[in-house]
């Protein structure tokens, strides 16, 4: 298997051997199941408007990594019943509506190699769609018919808004620590992967200590593929430099290797950053420049570092789970987020 | 008790006689204690821009008419627990939420005589804010522990949602019939008034029909309420246009006066609609002469008595609940909605 790096936020290879594909197969009926179910929930008697943006989103070949890991957490915990197929399209869902945001936030053009919703359509339809695909997730969880559930989606649905909350006004803000990057990765990422597994569990009544696993490995899992995507965004520790690299810089992102460089810089250092993120005033050579420092304290091999440990934790997080294909698999998959940048 | 009118959306009134001050007064510390839980709920630890947002809203002095009816109908069905609290603060939540969106969608600059959120911060936050206030909702819902209530609230939400991408697909669209105009309504205003009415009865296990009725009670009155602030936005049926009428038409929203006008145009009177509506070209004297074309087709009163019948409606449904002095007062809030365009 061959990973294609500096396609961040994908996980993407070639060849058929990786544990996501793996557990694809293993999992097919079950994600034909899910795929049925989104499309049929995206549908509005009233609002054609609905299932047009939903389904350029939905269908732009995302990877479902999310319901994915709701389907294995159950199956891996022994259940047989079919609701797990309604979680994983919430989960889904939920994470639709964060993306028809945050693009609307983030003022972003494309997404997925695709031009986004708010582009294509407006602002308001992205912001009023979310807010129906969030209501749908909403009605499709009450089906399932689980007040713990229940609980843990609306909790990791406040964890995630207030990230999102978080992120903005941390944004541009050289004061922000790892731990609020930390806050901002959980909400943005991590919330829903710990969820996501966890109401896998929480459906196949599994015993508590293996729930609390399983959320454990999401939140971890959710972490470090978030701090991956970030060192991506930089070419890796190896510092490739790309096609796809020096947005996070050019949007004025704070994101971990940036962070750990401002905590070392000198005073010129420093006045480097004030210029070019607090206040944005880039010109050519900046972002040569800003990699010349992150190399400097070595921030992108220790952001690589902090990435493996969260993987390490994922894993390890597995402990209580009885032995099985699935659990193997979703040992490889957290080792293969960080392959990325091995 | 004399009735203000010229303020449309809000309930005003000089003198403390009218129902909703009664209700009030009856339900005052029911109403203590949502205010408490509402201010604890809106708190956010590492996101301060959550408590400034929601404050600025929340606080603003709006009625809370929706948890109000939440509050009565536990009641007056004889519940004697607290939970009827979390769902009228729930009420509220969602109610703040919708809020905070829709002022980003119309782009407005004011609400409850005060600038926009979107307008004292930005459009992101108000966005965000309102995905937070909608997960918080959720939580506090959890937490009163019924299903059936969860199931209530997230059909809410769904309608609601589809209502706004209706009525944003809906808008300057001179085909919208009196039917779609009802599905909008339902979704800006009847869903949500219907929803807190209905989980007021169910968490106090009334009977079955006693829970229809308080939903079928929600339901008009909410459509009533909506009719009678499209008519006052005109000035009510005396067509009397001073400060705070005409905005519906300065900004194309097709209401009830306008589409039972357009139903019945001629010719000319169509263009004089696509041009201002339609196309958006409006000019000196244009309102003067949509007002005439109303009141050509007599639209006004026939929208004002279209109104009288939906809030009619709204105290016939109340006949499945034993008599009291709730009921008394919800069926004299009906009256009093209307009040307003007598």
């Amino acid at each position: 298997m061959r990973v294609e790096t500096g396609n961040k936020g994908k996980i993407q290879m070639s060849g058929n051997t990786g544990p996501f594909e793996r557990m694809q197969s293993l999992l097919a009926d079950d994600m034909i199941a899910v795929n049925q179910l989104i499309r049929t929930r995206m549908a509005s008697e009233h609002a054609p408007r609905i299932p047009e943006v939903t389904a350029h989103l939905v269908e732009a070949g995302g990877k479902r990594l999310r319901p994915m890991l709701t389907l294995a957490a159950a199956r891996m915990c022994g259940y047989e019943g079919e609701d797990h197929v309604k979680l994983a399209a919430t989960v889904e869902f939920i994470h639709t509506a964060t993306l028809l945001h945050d693009d609307v936030v983030d003022e972003s053009g494309q997404r997925r190699g695709r031009p986004t919703a708010n582009l294509l359509w407006d602002n308001k339809s992205s912001i009023l769609v979310g807010d129906y695909l969030f209501a749908r997730s909403f009605q499709l969880m009450v089906e399932a018919g689980r007040l713990k559930v229940l609980d843990i989606l609306a909790n990791a649905s406040a964890v995630i808004a207030e990230g999102e909350v978080l992120q903005l006004t941390a944004a541009q803000n050289l004061a922000t620590t790892e731990e609020i990057y930390l806050q901002v990765v959980r909400g943005k990422t991590a919330a829903l992967f710990a969820a996501a597994c966890e109401v896998g569990g929480e459906i196949a009544d599994a015993p508590q200590d293996q729930i609390d696993a399983l959320h454990t490995f999401g939140d971890a899992l959710g972490i470090s593929f978030q701090i991956v995507d970030d060192l991506l965004d930089y070419g890796g520790a190896s510092a490739s430099l790309g096609k796809n690299t020096g947005d996070d810089f050019r949007e004025r992102k704070l994101t971990l290797p940036v962070i750990l460089a401002i905590a070392k810089a000198e005073t010129m250092e420093r006045a480097f950053w004030v210029r070019t993120i607090e206040k944005g005033k880039q010109q050519d050579g900046d972002l040569e420049h800003a990699m010349k420092l992150m190399t400097k304290y070595n921030t992108l091999e220790e952001t690589r570092l902090k990435a493996l440990d969260w993987a390490n934790l994922a894993k390890a997080a597995l402990g209580p789970i009885p032995e099985s294909e699935l659990r193997s698999l979703l040992e490889e998959l957290a080792d293969f987020v960080v392959s990325r940048i091995a």
